[in-house]
């Protein structure tokens, strides 16, 4: 058994599946890629179980199998050669000789039945399937404002992803660490149907990585999915969805906040940054705003440290005079994820209630919406 | 009391100093810069106790005064500022009042007779100080070739550093780990004396982000110095020396390496940096040459992975037949640090005996060469 493919072909492909590949799994045979070859076409895949990547190529083969291969040590070894033939022959001790014009190297290879089955999308079900196509920057758009906003703590599973939302007002999307959340509405996309899933961190970490400009189709049951199927291109991502129930983020949305701050996004980015630099010992890293009528002073005190900066920001106000804190850390990761371009429009009830942010120039289609808590203020 | 300083012209200075505050140090204080404002003339200093680096500016203030300020938090602030004046005030309660045009700051600022007292190269026994200048660039390629490989192990203290060695056949530099060597000879400059001494790791890589194609002035003693001063354009940097015996890296160096590989430096690296991946299990990180009549045949195994790999590489040998191996990450970080337009020629004695590595083409006015000991083959 034999077959020969392209060095640089090859290396595009393996560069797909990579990033699915754990650099240390206690499964140790999830470290190889699957590869399987039948009627003269490669495809190979690579999974830790939760997320699974899957690509193929043509190649030159008379046979078909199936097997798995060290996968860090073939794709480190595939990007050093330049473009040429890559040949490879199964020999009776378990390895396979690798050929090319650079040399000669052996490889031991599992056979496909040691590697552990991968998620899939069951196609069983059929009435239940539903699929949509979004274009991949549009999905982009919608990973890049949320996943810093997903919880990394493993005690609240359910936060340890991004909601996905379809109904009648189009696609919804939560991310939330219970001090901050994000809500993005792609209004320009309606479902005759109700539907729900978590996708985890991985998974989307792995797509933002991947998503250019062409469309991508999502796969997924209208009730009890426990997988999603992401096609984009030649690529198909599988992952496991998260089994739990989403946190009401409705009920945490404050309808009541009306007193508007509106302000220049730069300014007080530039402001946040300097102030950060005298929060550094506390825990809660807290700025406190001092708002009053079109003027913001924002200030911060290191009493570890001894040192304090008050900066003023012209803003416009509408509302009560207000002293409000915010951990600064939070504050600047939020404002970092809002569209560079706009103006940037405070919404606050109270000092112990969540503030809304939101752009005031949103992306066409897109509402977008950040909520973050307040810290208390001690004087 | 009060200053103002141009808030570009102190981010430049301070950007100078930085790489000498220790990023964390039993001794606190050390964590600031010290400075000193006289006649007009602000002096900023910093130190680990090893390496002092010291640059100035004009100002303008009435007034003399000396003092440490946090060096993390006033570089940080700094930074973020645009071009502006930045005015700073004493107050009574050992606070400095800083104003921008951005807003008010308050930071605590230490006596300077709490500040150490820095490593600083004294003028004393005039006769026995010497100077000598060399082109920044030049002392970069000194560093660039040597820094890699001196000793990282405390165990070894001589070797924690770049030799020095002055004498009627020019500058000579050496670093080493035991493992490779790497001996450098500027040419071009004439000493009627002799003189030698070990520059720190610390000093040299902070050096080397320094070096532009300005001159370097060194002042040293003769005999017996224990600090080195570097001026270069408005900073000196002023560092211990380590006061130990150099090795005599003359005995190490072998004379009757009379079989001699030539071979292209880019062909061999390629072939290395694949090898590389079938040593990774293994200590030695062994590699084999087996080198007969214009043909170079490397080879690698890697036992516990069960793979490995062969390649030839077309190169002119005039010796014996020989087989040898070496560490493949010590001789890729060889092959990495030599002159990247050159070929390579290997002096050869025997499999147990050092190897000596040149480029063929030599920078003008530099001669360079590197030891590599070589692995025992088993087999």
């Amino acid at each position: 058994m034999e077959f020969k493919v392209n060095s640089k072909e090859l290396e595009k492909l393996l560069s797909k599946l990579y990033p699915a590949v754990p650099s240390r799994s206690p499964i140790s045979q999830l470290e190889n890629f699957l590869m399987e070859i039948k009627d003269g076409k490669l495809t190979a895949y690579a999974s830790d179980l939760e997320v699974a990547l899957k690509a193929s190529l043509n190649i030159v083969s008379e046979e078909n199998v199936k097997f798995a291969i060290p996968a860090k040590l073939i794709y480190d070894m595939v990007k050093t050669f330049s473009d040429t033939t890559i040949h490879f022959q199964f020999a009776d001790n378990g390895k396979i000789n690798v050929t090319t014009d650079k040399g000669k190297y052996k490889i031991s290879y599992l056979d496909a039945d040691e590697y552990p089955e991968l998620p899939s999308f069951s196609t069983d079900d059929v009435e239940n399937i539903e699929k949509f196509s979004i274009n991949g920057l549009d999905l982009k758009y919608i990973f890049d404002k949320t996943y810093f906003a997903l919880s990394k703590d493993e005690v609240r599973p359910a936060m340890n992803g991004v909601f996905f939302q379809m109904g009648e007002e189009g696609l919804k999307n939560v991310a939330t660490d219970g001090h901050r959340l994000v809500f993005i509405n792609k209004k320009n996309a309606e479902f005759s149907y109700n539907a729900e899933f978590i996708v985890p961190e991985r998974a989307v970490s792995i797509l933002m990585k991947s998503l250019d400009d062409s469309d991508v189709t999502l796969y997924f049951k209208k009730e009890g999915s426990s997988t999603v199927s992401f096609v984009l291109n030649d690529v198909e991502l599988v992952t496991r969805l998260i089994d739990k129930k989403y946190p009401d983020y409705r009920a945490v949305i404050p309808a009541e906040n009306d007193n508007l701050l509106k302000i220049s996004l730069k300014d007080l980015q530039d402001a946040i940054k300097r102030m950060m630099l005298f929060t550094t010992s506390s825990n809660t890293r807290r700025v406190k705003f001092s708002i009053t009528n079109n003027n913001l002073e924002i200030s911060a005190e290191d009493v570890d440290k001894g040192a304090s900066g008050t900066e003023n920001v012209i803003c416009e106000y509408s509302g009560e005079p207000m002293d409000i804190g915010f951990n600064s850390v939070y504050l600047n990761e939020v404002l970092s994820h809002m569209p560079s371009e706009s103006d940037i429009l405070f919404k606050l009830y109270n000092p112990t209630k969540a503030a809304i942010l939101e752009p005031e120039k949103k992306k066409d289609n897109f509402d977008l919406l950040m909520l973050l808590m307040p810290v208390r203020l001690n004087n």
